[in-house]
């Protein structure tokens, strides 16, 4: 093949760019003004809501947009009612259910199911949720939310996350669609609950970012350290960062809580509250900051909270069915609305030596499929499983054209075109596959 | 605050009175008259049901009910499958879903669940039971049957409770609305099935009833005792009652069978029989009684009964959906229908020192929230959980202007407005609080 | 009574007839021509889709095709949420259900539900499954699937199906209209998989079919034996059919393959494979061969073999909510739409002795209820269950004119009309009811 296919659909972060989010957020506020407009918008469409995970929330905000825009529903919300006791596979159940209705939103245990369910399917597929990888929709709602309160100025705001940046898809999602704006990001996770360095790389490589540290006395009580790491445009301007000390951190635009992803196993230190409460958010540092949380919440957000002006969790939540019309209108009948396209992801290359993926919750792993790799980034280039974005171990490439094989790094592997690549993570491999040594 | 806050919505059968049950009726009439009039009545609309118990036919009969009015449904029908099970509580859960829908159904098991749930909204809630509390659709439904058998009159029937009374709620929510429209009720509970005497006085305090006893060989059968509690209106002509022995009942004009509710710990006894068969409907007691049930039924209905004229129950089922249907017309679109508002109901005051409420089935218990008070009566008052209904142990009323506490049944304690009012079970709770001795 | 009583409803294919059938493929034809001119065709409709057993794909296509109609649906998709956890009888639920609605679609785990269910309600019910019974509505999918692929030409055509023929109602419901279309059907049953023999004898003896046998190589390795039966018209010419010896099969035109209903006890053997892998299909008796399953599956049907031409599961299953909005449109807007009537069932005669039916996993027997009875054949006349289709033991006929009874073959008992039949399996039980010996 020549041209490397991709794949279309709301699968994470990943697929949004500055001009989508404003048609959205222009088509939302529309929405908000004027609901009967789009009253009849989808009609005669159905659209299929797939949860494999428990979950109320998300899915009723989903159906709630679907029927406000008088289209109609049919949905999958007991995990144990479904074909999969049956021994069926992800695939099988896409691509007989997608034949069902005009747009599936699916929410599924395993890493990049999304982007493998849409393989299998013809209709716009829209993740709500898949594994630890990605919940975009939760992020558009997260980001109308910040637009509407900040009058879409997302440049030069600090943002804080706070505890759980290891499980909670919500976070990374929403870390990604932060950078691309513009914003500072604070990175406040418990102890043991960091994400993958590997993660925060891509963003800092992908968007050109600087990573500095900066300090305040509050983080202390949230990560146990009150340094914290801070990733920000290389070209902002930092009126509180200079010297060489690490500089101490003047306030916070917003922040965003999260809940400890038990069910993912993580696990509270009792030193350690990465939360808020009635005396916590009387720190200066929180004199202007909006609290958001995806909710459901726990210990970290207590209720006492709950009227302070700057808890808008409520009003963010609200804001779920309304950005999520937005998104049923910006598949189905997007060119009606004004709505721009979504950026096409990579859909990968099967072609490869490399085992299975490295991320045990990957869902190529649970359909006993092999993974598809792709490229991310240029200066420094990684391998990523295509499906949930585990960086794979790769140290040298093959060329299918010159049927030789090359370091990784060197520039003759460079030079290799996408479609010819076919890497290997040891030398062996790639001389078990027919490969010369090719440098 | 000067005025005590209300809460709307349909709770429990308190908010019902005559006027709006007239005009529901109508309504009822009407849309079983002329169904197709009513087919976009709340087209637009969302529904939400919330169903944390199992529940089939009352669901269905509820979305049924939506779906005839051109209303969209969204459903939570699986406890198991809700954010409940990452620890949420019922006030956010609340919160957030009652900005998806434009109006909710709710059952639960906890008691006041529906009262409670409603201050977390803005949107109209109905009740579909929570826990032995109140079923108030249900009793709507039950009185349209009644209604439609006996052509509008109330006054003067007598209609016998058999069965479990101290866990039925659909029972205990009728017994309110029989009171209400005058009619007699003969009390038959199963041994340690009765409801609790503050219930019973309750009622009899508030519509002004007299209790009275009477006796028929077929209540030893059904109670192990052949006199029973009849509470009725005080002027009511008592053509079978006279004289100062328990008199015998000549006859019934309706018999409301009750399942016992075995989930809520309800046992029964070897030697009663709290239901009918074939040989006890021929006896002249039942000559021309109605036997009506809130369904799913056990032994105490057998099927060979189906056949009899007087049997009508499936006929009460069936009107659910059209007496739902008016329900939400007059929710949503009361003005339009001519359809009366209800009775609002005290919000209650969290100002108090009572510690937690005694009902162990009290929502404020599940949510860990201090419950609100509410006064019950004038001439002898009481004091309740506004919540679940619990009667609270008050002895002594702070004034909150003076701040002197006196003995709940003194005149001073009379005089002090709801708004000042400080209820303590103990002396030395009111002095802890500051208050001093009055009288 | 004079005339038996018959039920309407799709129950199972003996329902079926070609006129139907010619006019139900017709629409649905229309139906993918012209979707849009039925989405409004059951507007003001609610469709109720009651699942008493897991499922999603079912399900979910019914439910589609409601709501491409217009038509609103509400839904029990979780068999523990129910009232039956109440301890409710399918009589009851049906009862009251059939209020709500005005279909009603009913999937069962116990044989003979459907038609058992129908007897209740006053609206169409359509059987969505019924224990090992019945699955009418996936065998019209399966056929409209054929009749698309064929131009509608099933005479001649020689259908094998592959697995489990004693668990799965699929198979069964399909052999039936197979027989009736004139196809011929080669029987491949695993070891242990096969159906009753009387099953197969009555498709034999209604459409007045011959059994032979014929042989292929690969009939061993799914089978355990290269010589399989094959049931066929009389008046076929058998081109590769002739002499004494046991014929070699030279083609198939579609091979039907189950999964083996583990959840039903349905056990395989080592050294058999019911299914087909991309080496088996290279074998020149599948070269025009179609492969279809009802799905899901597993091991008998490897995804290697989906990019197949011949490989027609997914258009199969595509076609599911297409067939099924025919079959609402039948059920409830057939003459606005010139679709015919199904063949109405004989609703059997309660009035017997033969105790309870002879099939464990009748519905009689699990909601305790007598059985009743119907006839099938005039040659070779047979007493069933006509609710699960049993077969009974019935030696004696007595004659509830003459107060007789009579050897079941002999000309007397033929003579007896059905409404005046009383069967018996022993000469005393005849007595015991005061019939005497008649010859």
């Amino acid at each position: 093949m020549s041209i490397l296919p991709t794949i279309d659909g709301l699968h994470s972060s990943e697929a949004l760019n500055t001009t989508f989010l404003e048609s959205l957020f222009a088509c939302a506020a529309d929405i908000e003004a004027q609901p009967s407009k789009y009253s009849q918008a989808l009609s005669g469409k159905v659209i299929a809501t797939v949860f494999s995970e428990p979950s109320t929330r998300t899915r009723l905000s989903f159906e709630s947009a679907a029927h406000r825009l008088g289209a109609s529903v049919i949905t999958v919300s007991d995990p144990k009612s479904t074909s999969a006791a049956k021994g069926e596979s992800l695939s099988d159940m896409m691509r007989v259910v997608s034949s069902y209705c005009d747009l599936m939103v699916l929410r599924h245990p395993h890493d990049g199911a999304s982007r493998y369910a849409s393989r299998y399917s013809n209709i716009p597929l829209v993740n709500g949720g898949d594994g630890r990888l990605g919940h975009p929709t939760q992020t558009l709602v997260d980001l109308y939310t910040l637009h509407k309160k900040w009058g879409g100025q997302f440049e030069g705001k600090t943002v804080a996350l706070l505890g759980d940046l290891a499980n909670g898809r919500t976070v990374r999602s929403l870390a990604w669609s932060l950078a691309m704006l513009g914003v500072r990001i604070v990175l406040l996770p418990g102890p043991g609950l960091d994400w993958a360095a590997s993660f925060e790389q891509r963003i800092v490589d992908h968007f050109d970012l600087r990573l500095r540290w900066v300090s305040h006395p509050l983080f202390a009580g949230w990560t146990g350290n009150s340094e914290a790491r801070i990733i920000e445009p290389c070209g902002l301007v930092q009126k509180d960062l200079f010297g060489t000390e690490v500089p101490k951190l003047q306030s916070l635009d917003a922040l965003y809580l999260t809940r400890l992803q038990v069910e993912r196993g993580a696990v509270s230190t009792a030193s350690i509250f990465p939360g808020i409460t009635p005396e916590i958010i009387e720190n200066k540092l929180l004199a202007n900051c909006l609290f958001l949380h995806p909710l459901p919440r726990c210990e970290e957000l207590p209720s006492s909270i709950d009227d302070d002006p700057r808890a808008i969790y409520f009003e963010q939540a609200a804001n779920g069915p309304i950005v999520r019309q937005a998104v049923f209108l910006a598949a189905l009948a997007g060119q009606d609305y004004s709505l721009l396209p979504l950026r096409s992801l990579s859909a990968g290359n099967n072609v490869h030596s490399l085992k299975e993926c490295p991320n045990e919750n990957c869902i190529s792993r649970h359909e006993g499929v092999a993974f598809p790799w792709r490229i991310f980034g240029r200066l420094r280039r990684v391998f990523l499983c295509s499906l949930c974005d585990a960086q794979l171990a790769v140290d040298y490439i093959g060329c299918a054209s010159t049927r030789k094989f090359h370091a990784q790094h060197s520039l003759t592997a460079q030079r290799i075109s996408p479609e010819n690549m076919h890497p290997f993570s040891q030398r062996t491999d790639a001389e078990a596959c027919g490969f010369v040594w090719g440098s």
